[in-house]
């Protein structure tokens, strides 16, 4: 990539403290150096919001010079968020989002991915989908994706270049899939061996482009227990020890493939038991769902470290079931959030943040229900309380806090990143989203602020808590201005270059 | 109303033929009226899209001139969809639009509600509030709206005027909340008799503008039935009987609400019963929610002929619970969406419909839960048979055609209109929307054809059927090009006036 310049970053930041809590650090800067990490922080700076001072401050604690940075100030109301980070999206079914009927995971599969996914060995196809789906991920803000490609290598080693060139934080998957009962015959892995040697030509590929794999990493990918050999489960788990490399995976999605874990594998005592008995159980593994794990099993993930990544809008869609993230975080599992594009619709980490809170709910709903129906319930119904049900009910909703954080930093530990994204501080990378919210005129107007004016209306009385609430249920990527990635501008949107963000506005705040 | 040029619309239309099947028709044309009237349909044109064959067709047919008419073609992959019908939404409540924290029904009427109810009585703020309501939903394409406003005379005509400027049909309802127990002491009417008074000042308002209730309708609107005295109930469906107009209120949303009105009406035999015996079950009635009404006030509520609003996202929203669609159907209750903002946060009815979607995958769900937990399982928990759960849960499930009809014919039927709006039919009006998805290019990028392009990705090789799916999962108001109600235009995005639709292009289809 080509030097960059330093930044200087002013105005409204806002990012997760802890789960519970969200930071706004008002009338402050970031400055962030030529290699996208973040070098400076201050923050009470004048209160008129003009960014001046705090970048005077900036430019004396460095001893940079005003020539040797680029200057971007978030105008009054705007705010600098961390990128998102989707811990779990299939690239190529990109294409079918929004396309999946009244399927469940075993039928959509055969319907509706495999015949996509194995289409793009059709590099020129494969081009096109993989594209806009960088593209459009960017544009919603997520600076980092952990991607399932498809098990053609060429068109896997085409999407770790297109995240590369675009600029995408993204771990890039060749995906492993060699047993004969559940693959069709028409895309899957001939053997093991295939599985390995083809894995090992996207290593080298990606090594080659990106030697520290500081952009984009190659992530080790057995699709599922279900697709993959003993062997192959095997000899992956071993090129983990060897290479240090992450792992993704699905588990215990749906009840259906739950039962086929069981007949296939009558060894294990569970189906996360499979992953840890061939050594897939690892700190740097994420598994994708675990809607219907068991108390064991999560102890069992617990334990090995291992992350979940959440994928709300898939598990409705596909009637998988709801997830319970308050019980995986009381069991000590570290959680993200996954768009599982298409089993999701959405490539919006917004909307999958908003998802998990409206899923929440559900499972919250669903410790209500007459027969205390949803697995959240057991323990209350254990005690036969009503107080006990009121109060797991309670806990079990996510707050806009909460989803902000899964969003944004549980993502990150979800990849392992979590010393350098999902949120600012000084050391870290500079990946970040610079977000804007319609201000609604005296006459019910939106200011001509952008012409591109999204779908969020701040009338002005609101705290900045409603605010970021507004921007959670109502925003897309409209309301996102600008996108960073390890300090390189990968996305922008707004009328002009480089006048949206410049442009001061009386505001009612 | 000034007065209108007649219209030629011409190119593809869908709409619902029933609630499971869509209607497509293409190299089509439709003509209206000066009255807004669909006057003539033609369908199989010339293949080749150009319209101008079907153009002829209809001229010759209805003895119109060339002069006479304004005509709009879509493009390729564009297509007229009815309008949508939001049959239950609280105008003064967008401005919270998001802002619910994680409270239910009661406590978020107390917290967030009333109060910003109450504060709409500046005129100045009703109409900031009102005006940015009524423009975000047409631009969401809601050509018919059933709203709530406030207990203020004054600010609930205001809205009556607003919609008949910005041109929406929209039934208008001063809200009646007498009782005491539940109604704040700063928010509520000092007696029946003032309810009463207040909603004739109201109807007597709405008459002078708009005589023959064409665009602008009162409705009648005791709040819900814990808000209401007896008599104010009473009076009210009194007034119904003498004047025809219709009248909305809510059902069943929550558990403490349902304990709080059997407290409060003990001489009831249910929620529904309560409403029945003050006259206000009709066949007129907008009943918003009925989450959790039994077998018996559902056969009621279907013997009397009265309709229920559906509000996915509000229930899901405030933990109210997922509501039965597939089951109100199966009793023989027509049922269309609400958006419910700001219950629900969201103002698009497209949304809803997204939503409506997912809910009855949580009703579905729920029957598979251990427990047999939702109560949609009841029937097949009883038989204790896996093949009666399996069938009770597929069936639970809502397809994209079904939703798709909630939102247009079943809003319809619900608000008493389905002789005129939801579907395209000689002699109904020209409500309607036209849609257009983004068109994926050869590199991945979406082709210009519009710089404000959606959310939707179509690459080319989608069905018709595919394209529906992709514009309800993932479509937004940036697909919604052009809004008409009763023949009139009254909205539109896109750059340059009337070049956003002529514009031909060639396309994968």
């Amino acid at each position: 990539m080509s030097p960059q310049k330093k930044l200087l970053l002013l105005g409204t930041f806002v990012h997760s403290k802890t789960p519970q809590d969200l930071d706004f650090f008002h009338n402050a800067g970031i400055a962030v150096d030529a290699q996208g990490k973040i070098a400076a922080m201050e923050r009470g700076g004048a209160a008129d919001g003009s960014g001046s001072e705090i970048k005077t401050r900036l430019l004396e604690k460095l001893g940079w010079s005003e020539a040797e940075v680029d200057v971007t100030e978030a105008a009054q109301g705007q705010f600098f968020f961390p990128g998102f980070v989707d811990t779990h999206i299939h690239a190529p079914q990109y294409a079918n989002a929004g396309i999946f009927g009244k399927s469940s995971l075993l039928d959509w599969l055969e319907t509706y991915t495999f015949p996509l996914e194995s289409s793009l060995k059709d590099l020129a196809k494969a081009r096109r989908v993989y594209a806009r789906c960088v593209r459009r991920t960017l544009s919603h803000g997520t600076t980092t994706a952990a991607y399932f490609a498809t098990i053609d290598v060429a068109a896997t080693n085409l999407l770790a270049d297109l995240c590369l060139s675009m600029g995408q934080r993204a771990f890039v998957g060749r995906v492993c899939m060699d047993a004969t009962e559940v693959n069709p015959a028409y895309y899957r892995d001939a053997s093991a061996e295939e599985s390995l040697e083809a894995t090992r030509q996207t290593i080298d590929h990606v090594r080659k482009m990106d030697p520290g794999f500081d952009i984009v990493s190659p992530i080790l990918t057995p699709r599922f227990a279900p697709s993959c050999s003993r062997e192959a489960m095997a000899r992956l788990a071993q090129l983990h020890r060897e290479t240090g490399l992450p792992i993704q995976t699905h588990i215990s999605e749906n009840l259906g493939e739950i039962q086929l874990v069981a007949r296939l594998f009558p060894e294990a005592d569970s189906y996360a038991d499979v992953y840890d008995r061939f050594g897939l159980l690892t700190p740097r593994t994420v598994l994708a769902h675990a809607v219907h794990i068991s108390d064991e099993e999560a102890e069992l993930i617990a334990r090995k470290g291992s992350k979940v990544s959440h994928c709300p809008c898939s598990n409705t869609c596909l009637t998988s079931g709801p997830a319970r993230v308050r019980w995986m975080w009381d069991k000590g599992i570290d959680v993200g959030l996954g768009t599982d594009v298409s089993g999701g619709y959405s490539p919006s980490i917004l909307e999958a943040a908003r998802q998990a809170a409206m899923v929440s709910r559900h499972v919250a709903m669903g410790i209500d229900m007459p027969n205390d129906g949803g697995a959240a319930a057991d323990d209350a119904a254990a005690t036969g309380k009503d107080e006990a049900k009121d109060d797991a009910k309670e806990r079990a909703k996510l707050t806009v806090e909460e989803v902000l954080y899964l969003a944004t930093r549980g993502g990150a530990r979800c990849v392992g990143l979590e010393d350098k994204i999902g949120g600012f501080a000084v050391g870290m990378e500079w990946d970040a989203q610079l977000v804007s919210l319609g201000q609604v005129g005296d006459d019910g107007d939106v200011r001509e602020q952008d012409a591109d004016e999204g779908p969020v209306d701040v009338f002005g009385w609101e705290t900045w808590e409603d605010r970021l609430a507004k921007w959670l249920y109502n925003g897309d990527d409209r309301n996102t201005k600008r996108v960073w990635v390890k300090g390189r501008l990968v996305h922008r949107r707004g009328r002009g270059e480089g006048k949206d963000c410049e442009v001061k506005r009386k505001d009612h705040s």
